[in-house]
């Protein structure tokens, strides 16, 4: 999917949702254990109750790696069950040397579909550029992290006075226009949302940390929009864990409608395009 | 397996060889294309030919994702088929969120029986620690790594005149002692490894790129070695691929036998224990 057409689905969907298919055996209810695959039949569900309302989906794939090859299945059956409007990620956070990376590449986009995979910057260009040899595929790059450790590097300061996070923007910009590369941003930190806007207007940022992390979606909202919108924003618990009972679907699409409903405000309100 | 142990092995088969298991479909012998699962066969032949010679494996778990649930599969035979004695590398270069870094640990450590996984660090300490949550379980985590874009932000200079790799370690060693934690030091750059064994004199190092990368033995052991030996020199390309046709298993033993004859060498030659 490219840009405009992102672009498009934010527009008629009213929503820059992002659900986080964070599916654990654990967490999902009892009463689908029993069934053939229960991670896809949970995933399913939960894709029918909030398709109208978000606009991506993100199965975090440590959750599929978790169970071995049976979770790798489920999250194929998961990808092609999705529909073909919803821009979809791999939250796999890879990066290799390029040989290896290629390989990644292959697996996200190849033998599954992805629209995009989320990239940890830390070995550099060759690591990054396998993945944007594909049309209109993405790369999602590691900046600001929504989690504590982020304060360990992302923050230390360079000797020409920038955090590492922004020498990490400055140089991948140089990699892929904002038509192939997003950049993850926590949503911890409104504050610094915005200074990563001003470094890069025009990209979209993949939001994780609103919801049970702790993050606020006005804040984050008014700080990181831009004239495409350039937001997606991730909840992954808050909606797909709404009920652990029977009733977990219907619950989940009250929640995902309610972050719908608070979007469709937001972009009225900021009113960016 | 425990450091003590991996240093027993070392002595004993006067080798700190590991052999990288990146295999791939399109370089594997023809014939083995026959065969119900052609990536297990392979590493089984490539174990046997030369498991008298090294002390450790690393599957890159890349070239078995690209195969989607096949390929799991496969690594998970492989994993079951190396011998007690070897170490096992998960070449995973994982790291996310603490709840997630969990899962992938869980993924690697009990899922599969690995006995180290490759960690990035861009997401600081509650990324790393849930893998050192596991007994005689390592993080080998990535500080100065053999590609080119190891350039674009490892070598970042902080305000405080270090580079970010020289960070990466500073920070991370409060994090585990040598018993948990390994690094990743790339070979193209013998007098890197100098300064990086300054700086954790008793860790263990992995070390790729030396063969097909151009990294140089003999400097690399020079600059690295310490009084546990400290170094596991990672070897793919040049052993398993040594030839293409069905004579491949003995030509993969003869390159692995040449590399320990050259260790042990080495080792007399170095004396540090």
């Amino acid at each position: 999917m490219n840009r405009a057409q992102l672009f498009e689905q934010i527009k008629k969907k009213k929503s820059y949702l992002c659900v986080g298919l964070d599916t654990d055996l654990e967490k999902i209810p009892k009463h689908l254990l029993k069934s053939d695959d229960p991670v896809f039949e949970f995933n399913k569900q939960i894709i029918d109750a909030t398709k109208e309302y978000c606009v991506a989906y993100k199965p975090n794939t440590a959750f599929y790696e978790a169970l071995g090859a049976k979770g790798w299945e489920s999250l194929k059956k998961t990808l092609n069950y999705i529909p073909k409007e919803c821009f979809t990620i791999a939250d796999a956070k890879r990066g290799d040397i390029g040989n290896t990376s290629s390989l990644y590449a292959r697996a996200f986009f190849q033998q599954m579909n992805f629209d995009a995979i989320t990239v940890a910057p830390y070995m550099g260009e060759d690591s990054v550029k396998p993945f944007l040899e594909f049309k209109d595929k993405w790369v999602i790059l590691l900046v600001h992290t929504s989690n504590k450790g982020a304060e360990d590097f992302q923050l230390l300061e360079t000797r020409d006075g920038k955090f590492l996070f922004e020498e990490v923007i400055n140089t991948s910009r140089q990699w892929a226009t904002p038509d192939q590369m997003m950049y993850v941003v926590g949503a911890t930190q409104a504050a610094k949302m915005g200074e990563i806007r001003r470094l890069a207007p025009d990209h979209f940022f993949l939001v994780p940390g609103v919801g049970a992390q702790g993050g606020d979606l006005g804040a984050v909202s008014k700080a990181g929009m831009n004239e495409q919108c350039g937001l997606l924003v991730n909840s992954s618990r808050v909606i797909i864990y709404a009920s652990t009972k029977e009733d977990f679907a219907e619950a989940a699409r009250k929640e995902a409608k309610m972050v719908q409903q608070e979007m469709n405000v937001l972009l009225e309100r900021l009113n960016r395009f």
